[in-house]
């Protein structure tokens, strides 16, 4: 039985932005993290081509999103010009090239005079931008926050800014996945589905997975106004940021935890898959930030583990929830250290749970079947916590680092299919889901029952575990 | 003598909201606690029955309430459409069957574009969704915050979003209990008075005594731009938060604490006393959300003590409020444990005192006249500390549980009167009290002189005298 | 030498609110503290012979002001009616007996559709109401903030309503002085000066030096969005609120730290004399709260002290300022305890200095010159701090309580004059100053040198000094 | 190679407030740390000429700023007009005899009512003071906040009414520097830059270095709503006020930590020391506060420090940011100690490093390459940190007492050039830099290599180093 809040929510057919897009997390690529302004037509098609190759088109990775600093000012039409060094057969081209390769097409402007990195912003000029993005055949727009002009500081004047270009973009007849990039300020989260189908709900993600650094000063989960939300914000800050109001995201309309840096090179293997199993946890769009032409193979398994992106993709839509956090436990240099537990409804009748260990050493965690389901009546009160559960190892068929090194060097299109990976456009997730797919349900590991559940975990890791009742 | 401020209060005949409802806390029931979406015809009917049999009905508790997901979206002509599945005879004839039993009718909607649950809300039609409401006979309305795009923030916006429906519902000329359901947000506390009988101070309640969940963040009493008041709120959470401005309840317009979780199953039955006691002694709102086809005996027990309704529906309308607090006491494992006293006038000059203890102990608590009186004079200087007062204990005459076994059990009408309950119909509360009805005075249980005044109480639970001047 | 600041607001003429009115915090007595609603005719002619019996008036003052409770509605017509049982001569000719006097008349509205009391208020109403004071020969009017409809929460909003009234008043043509009682919302201290002559920085104040009180929640002087400023508000609480932004005030333009409690009962001797130090210290307002029909001789010889008064309508009209604060010291059970050290200049050249022993024992405050001096130069670096200073204590030469008795026992008439008491009105605080008036200048103790500065303070109390250079 | 937010940023060209100015940070001279309100046409001259005998023109402080208190009220034509006793020959003649000496001219007004000095100010008279201020040729406007009549609270209002003033300096078609004194009120660092060259980010500061002071109550530098940014701010508070957003700060608008204090007599002189490296480092605008008639030789040689200087004028223009802090050290009186390590990135590819001793006792700091360059890439992934890094001390070559003494001794234009000093009119500092001129570069003083890098501090002062790459 599922609690009475996901009964509301799925007896509802109704969605906010009812642009039908986004029903799940959107996945994909962007540029930033890895080459900010360093763009070009030639990255965004060797981008697409290692997609395919690298069967992560096929896992769900099917946006190519050009990011910052394509623009080259504004013509006195009023209409903005793309910078024709970068993009000499324009953008339009671009699509087409995305498009027949079964990927689509994004772009990215700011809610600004300029965008962050003070190229041409859309502010005023949404009608015209937004004609020139559907003209382009784009598919996606992230739309950032930068040079406001002072339009913030209140959730009805970020609204009406940013519904000025979820009126053009409509207005276009095109469909594109709308993105805000509010960092999660002036309480995005409260009205951000009504025109969106995913807000930011921090500052700018940086390769970390916990260190505080003084440019993200918002560590206060409860504070809309911190002075700064700011650019180099952590693994943890960022999962602490939404942890109040990860319900918020439902089909349709996601929170957004920013572009993944998996790969990237400043986390370790075991942070990287706490990273990427958290941001599918919570549901956040699923945004490849790595440099696909310099992957390394262990990043690529963790970005195609289809056990975890079930859980991205997972038919409910519904985040797992924070349900205890320890603070007193060992701290590291930058007085940082915590574990805790997740956990949340998986389709159809499943429940995901994670030990996330951010403490400075080995740790065992424990919980129970009452802390586990408290969201389905607390105090144990939920009949889910007189059932024995059989617990599934999401990462346990994570690929190999040898075959996911073949995978990357072999020659374009010999691979496809290597140890049959999976492919979620002839399948898709739900479907996989419904005929057991051993692919998304990892490996059995062990039971939970009533009484303490005690789980090791190493230093900054995690486990992930779907439980099924043996019922 | 009462305090200056109670004077004034007293002296003025004025409402703000002068609809001439809630002169009292209203109570009733209401379905979304237990059931959620789960709403029909046949359980408001059933329901009603319940509180009819029970001696609810007799008790107080007139309303029906239907929460939310009774919509079927809206037509073109603009009006909101009943799901037909649900209200096979429509909604007007649900409002007969309650007024014929001498029940009222109260409904839900949302100052958003849905409702919580997703379903249609009246943002932007409150004039036709308020006509719709009079035309079915509907007697209160609660009125929910669930995506109002961005229209809120400060105070003004939210009272003129909800001011809009306000005034559609006085323009249908039919009294109609106007509910905010606001989370506290905006400080409805300050002019939520003006346009409505009460007014939601917390996020929603759930069904634990003190359990702090990541998804009711906002535990700060004083923060009013905390991010997400939240769902999971516990009793103590909410009661922490209302406790400084309870004194904004008065008759005509409460602070509301959200309905009441007695008997639904996850706290303790000393628990469930504590939380109904709390509500009543803060003039809250007392809206029965148990499930009446599965009440327990000692839900029943609880929630017809009229010694305890008494004070809810005293005359003065005045909340106690928190003379003290102590938070050096044992913890429990989410790091909390307190205990509080509260006091407050009651008609006609009696005092209420309440011991809670919300630590992880039994404990002594301890205190003195001065301070149960400190708001009639600080410091020892009221009158009252001088005197001596019998201690009247409320929860000394709780049904016994196989009465209440009996009158759950019974067929339909044949136990109406059981041990002499208390008819408020025919004897109102104020009535009551001035003829001394023992029912609504307890059992004197001891003394309250000068100097300290200690009283054991378990964990979780408190005790709740009426006080009594010698004189 | 003055600070630069200081010579920057001396050098100036122009004055915000330009009625001419409160050069000098505005002095009274005002009936709230003490009675509440019951407030007559008879009670303002009887209080306002008890202030010229009893020197009052000759020290300062003069205004009488009538607060809640006086309304009874308001006409078709638009005007508010005054209730008829309680003023029968109505209150025009209330003015004229006090004028008559030498006194002047003040009154109370709400910029709310009710008053706190719950009476008929000012919002939208403004025009007829001030035309009504104006032609009741009206001196004064206290402007509170209840039941404003939601109008409030940033500084523009809150500035605009009560500029309604401000307008009102001066287009009547009629000087009256406007008191804005805002409870130091949306930042009043940052605009009241430009439309009134002064503005409430707190919760309203309650009998009790220092006890932390549920109602009054709000304790962080920083926070200007705390939920309730309350209603039982402690002399430490409202100092400590005050203290950032304690030069706001200025000639024409005052924090007002609500009235004085002194005399009520609550407190002791010591604390009502640290009450009424500190706020003076602080150029409050000081409004007697007081019954005088009833006043004790031991709060008479508060009231009336003219070395402490001249301190309040000093002509720099420059408040003191914290230059210390010490929190490491014993607290009592309410977790409160502190000593401060407050500092500013007098005039000519003197400087006030005043030793607040808040702590819960007996104490040795210990200061130098470099502090008392710091805002004239930090680090020692003011000229002020090579120099000898003598110290006069500003309570050596308080009223003997026998003195005291006979003043307030004599027949009406019969005692003006006893000991010589200081006469404002033929005699202007400045010119008592310059004549080198020893009943302004208090007694000559000792001498502060370079080096350390240590005092005796007992618990809760102060001491409080005019320092003169001896060059 | 830089990090990718320093590629966006130069590799755009746009630039927010396009009137071309401040380019880097500007530099002067304003009257208001050291002499407040007693400013005169004398005062201005003979400023001015020291500016150009002590060479500090020719380092590069080329504004001089009048401040507040020039005003004599405004005329019946809507023009203010200026105090004839204190500027006998008018403002244009002052511009006219700075402007001979290849000097800029600045003045002050408020947008409020009054100016915090209570003069006339320009709120609502914005276009009728722009012209004037044009007209008399003058080059550079301090616009002040107070007296604003409650327009603020959020950003909006405050942009909207700042932006009255930068619209109506366009329209004079001159080119005049902007500078907001804000305060660092409504989020001013995310929209100065679109009106303005630079934004007061704190309270104004005093000359301490690091005593906290109740008249400057805004500590919390994520607190954007703080009751009073205040007017004793020290040193170390306005650095961690800003520390979360230097990266606002960018060519063309900058972070304005107030005026500098460096000779006034409150610091010690390696505090004065600390203050003026740490508001090079952070890019803000450069403006000696001090009195240049009695200006001492030690102040002189800490102004004048062209390899200081070259970093505030670095041709990147990006702020150096805070990487760690360590407040587990000795406190002094106040409470207060703290060590802060910054670092960020000169021209061409070098890299300052800040050591800076705020605690109460010389200590040895201990960094890394890792966290030196961990904006470049977290966790030791920057190619930076593999390599070898010569250090370069910028105090090293710090002008000798003797021969500053000379310099402020010696008859005007005798000393020109002496010992070679810096002319920043001559060759840029950028041209300096590409030159390898070692008045810019320091002395190198050690190398820092992969591994722990420890640096002795004494208390109350900084060590500040150039690193050039030794590959």
């Amino acid at each position: 039985m599922l609690s009475i809040l996901a009964q509301g929510l799925l007896a509802a057919s109704v969605v906010a932005v009812n642009n039908g897009l986004a029903r799940t997390p959107q996945m994909g690529w962007n540029n930033w993290n890895s080459l900010g302004c360093d763009v070009s037509e030639a990255l965004l098609l060797d981008t697409s081509r290692k997609l395919v190759d690298f069967g992560l088109r096929d896992v769900g990775y099917n946006y190519v999103l050009l990011d910052d600093c394509w623009q080259d000012g504004r013509g006195d039409d009023g209409y903005i010009r793309v910078d024709e060094q970068k993009f000499p057969h324009g953008l339009k081209w671009v699509a087409g090239q995305l498009h027949d390769q079964g990927l689509l097409y994004g772009m990215y402007s700011s809610s600004g005079e300029f965008t962050c990195a003070r190229y041409e912003g859309s502010l005023d000029h949404e009608e015209e931008d937004a004609k020139s993005f559907a003209s382009w055949d784009v598919d996606y727009l992230k739309y950032d926050n930068c040079y406001h002009r002072g339009r913030f500081g209140y959730p009805e004047v970020s609204f009406n800014r940013y519904n000025v270009m979820a009126k053009a973009l409509k207005a276009t007849k095109r469909d594109i996945l709308f993105s805000l990039c509010t960092w999660g300020e002036d309480y995005v989260h409260t009205w951000g589905m009504s025109i969106a189908n995913s807000w930011r709900v921090s500052g700018d993600i940086y390769d970390h997975f916990n260190r505080p650094d003084a440019l993200c000063s918002c560590t206060d989960a409860k504070d809309p106004f911190c002075v700064a939300p700011g650019t180099h914000c952590s693994v943890m800050n960022i999962i602490n940021r939404v942890a109040p109001y990860v319900d918020k995201g439902a089909p349709g309309g996601w929170n957004d935890l920013d572009m993944l840096e998996v790969g990237i090179g400043g986390m370790s293997d075991a942070e990287y898959v706490a990273h990427f199993s958290m941001w599918a946890a919570i549901k956040s769009p699923l945004l490849i930030g790595a440099d696909l032409r310099t992957l390394s193979p262990e990043a690529l398994s963790i970005l195609n583990n289809p056990a975890v992106i079930a859980v991205s993709q997972d038919p409910l839509g519904k985040s797992a929830a924070l349900v205890s956090r320890n603070l007193t436990v060992p701290k590291d240099q930058y007085g940082e250290g915590e574990t805790q537990i997740w956990s949340g409804p998986l389709y159809p009748n499943d429940q995901l749970v994670i030990f996330l260990n951010a403490a400075n050493e080995d740790l065992e965690i424990i919980t129970s079947l009452d802390e586990i389901f408290v969201r389905h009546g607390p105090g144990g009160s939920a009949p889910h916590t007189k059932e024995k559960w059989d617990l599934y190892d999401l990462w346990a068929k994570r690929m190999d680092t040898s075959v996911a090194k073949k995978v990357i060097n072999s020659p374009p299109g010999t691979l496809n299919g290597v140890k049959g990976w999976y492919n979620s456009t002839e399948t898709p997730y739900k479907a996989g889901l419904e005929a057991g797919d051993e692919r998304l349900l990892g490996t059995k590991v062990g039971v939970a029952a009533p009484g303490e559940i005690k789980v090791k975990v190493p230093r900054h890791s995690l486990k992930m575990y779907r439980m099924r009742s043996q019922k």
